[in-house]
């Protein structure tokens, strides 16, 4: 059966998380159900998704692939499952790919954004999409924290109970911050993450940046890998999936992937 | 008793409209109701509002006025309102204001952005402020209507019916278009507004856009004055109320003003 890749976007906030569950709505059944009602199949699974987003946490680039025998012609297929998603669920674009590819296995980088609204009051049109901080932010401190965090190291201490992989080593390649207007965007790409990762990296960022706490902790939750210094997670509104990379082929065996949710 | 000026935001999805009416939730009996839990008057209400958007325009900053005896601290204001307010409606600043100050009479000018998605697919993320269009636009040919927009001209083509305005001439002192990734803004200023004035000129630019209407038509209409030569109402939730500007007295004489919806 040939292999189709998705493109998604949605907004995370009315749903219990990426990945099917027993209770709440998620948007993998949002996304099976379409693709049933679109082929017929009662049986079409998602084989993957590259990111198993959180409740609350929102996508503009997040990547699934199923396998089917439908006709339809590739260009057509976010048309066609679009008719049968809700409004906060969208699919940008459909790609044939070999047989083999794996939405997380063969993702080589994932890029997350984390946006904070800083500003006296939040304003309505970003509420669900930004974290609000009122207080003073020294965002020179916070690029100075975000320079100390980029490169590979053992997260350990940026990562929430309830994980399962088997080593915290990841590789930043990216940690940046942007701003328009009143938002700050805290971009941060990496070959994986671990649990509630981008989160706890954007808390520590905050607190920084708020004088409640020093580079010199950001240091020792990187050498000691100790949860107490690093930052709070951040609230799962505020994070986006912003856009994966892929190579020609699965990045590490499958029984060497890591499988923690985001 | 002492006069205050507030600012607000909303998000004008779940409302019928700035303006108090018999049927659905409005802007307005929100911020009464909070200026009532506030104050502990029951019979306190708004004076006026610089604009009276309709039912899904949103606001970045819509102006009202009232008048109170409550001692509140002018800075309190908005954390005070804030409190009785839902998410989607926040004050955002509060001002003394001379005793005659009328946040419509008073207004010099208004800016109002409408926001036009540019993309194959709506960003679940915008589509509530946003009016989607998948097909090609010609930005230059945009900004040249833009151009024989601006000015003071007779508005009537560009007006609904509805409207109880004397006089149909306005100045338009701003009329461009910025964009920033797939989103193109249409920002217009001007001293006063006809009933869905600017909804028409957005739409007469995306035709003008799309090729499916000239440049010509464009000064046909304002020279005519007839609708059928300017576009179609575009959509409400594009639309948002971005500032009001204000002078230190009424523009115009009570009796002079125009009273139209936006």
């Amino acid at each position: 059966m040939p292999a189709i890749k998705l493109t998604l976007q949605y907004d995370g906030t009315r749903y219990a998380g990426f990945q099917r569950q027993p209770n709440g709505v998620t948007i993998q059944e949002k996304i099976e159900n379409a693709l049933r009602r679109t082929t017929g199949d009662e049986a079409l699974k998602i084989g993957a998704a590259a990111g198993r987003t959180d409740a609350g946490v929102h996508a503009r680039g997040q990547v699934v692939n199923f396998r089917t025998d439908s006709r339809i012609p590739i260009d057509r297929w976010p048309f066609a499952l679009n008719q049968h998603l809700p409004e906060d669920i969208v699919v940008v674009g459909a790609e044939a790919v070999p047989d083999d590819f794996h939405a997380r296995y063969w993702a080589v980088s994932k890029r997350y954004r984390y946006t904070i609204e800083h500003a006296p009051f939040q304003s309505p049109m970003t509420r669900l999409y930004a974290y609000h901080w009122a207080k003073e932010l020294n965002l020179d401190l916070m690029r100075r924290a975000a320079g100390l965090i980029e490169g590979t190291h053992d997260f350990a201490a940026f990562r929430s109970t309830g994980g399962s992989a088997k080593t915290s080593v990841r590789s930043v390649s990216r940690l940046d911050l942007t701003t328009t207007g009143p938002l700050i965007m805290i971009n941060i790409a990496a070959d994986g993450f671990l649990y509630n990762m981008v989160r706890i990296i954007a808390g520590t960022l905050l607190e920084v940046g708020a004088g409640r706490r020093t580079l010199d902790t950001v240091e020792r939750a990187l050498t000691t890998g100790q949860r107490q210094f690093a930052g709070k997670t951040l609230a799962a509104h505020g994070l986006c999936l912003d856009e994966v990379t892929y190579g020609t082929g699965p990045k590490r065996p499958p029984w060497e992937q890591d499988e923690e949710a985001e």
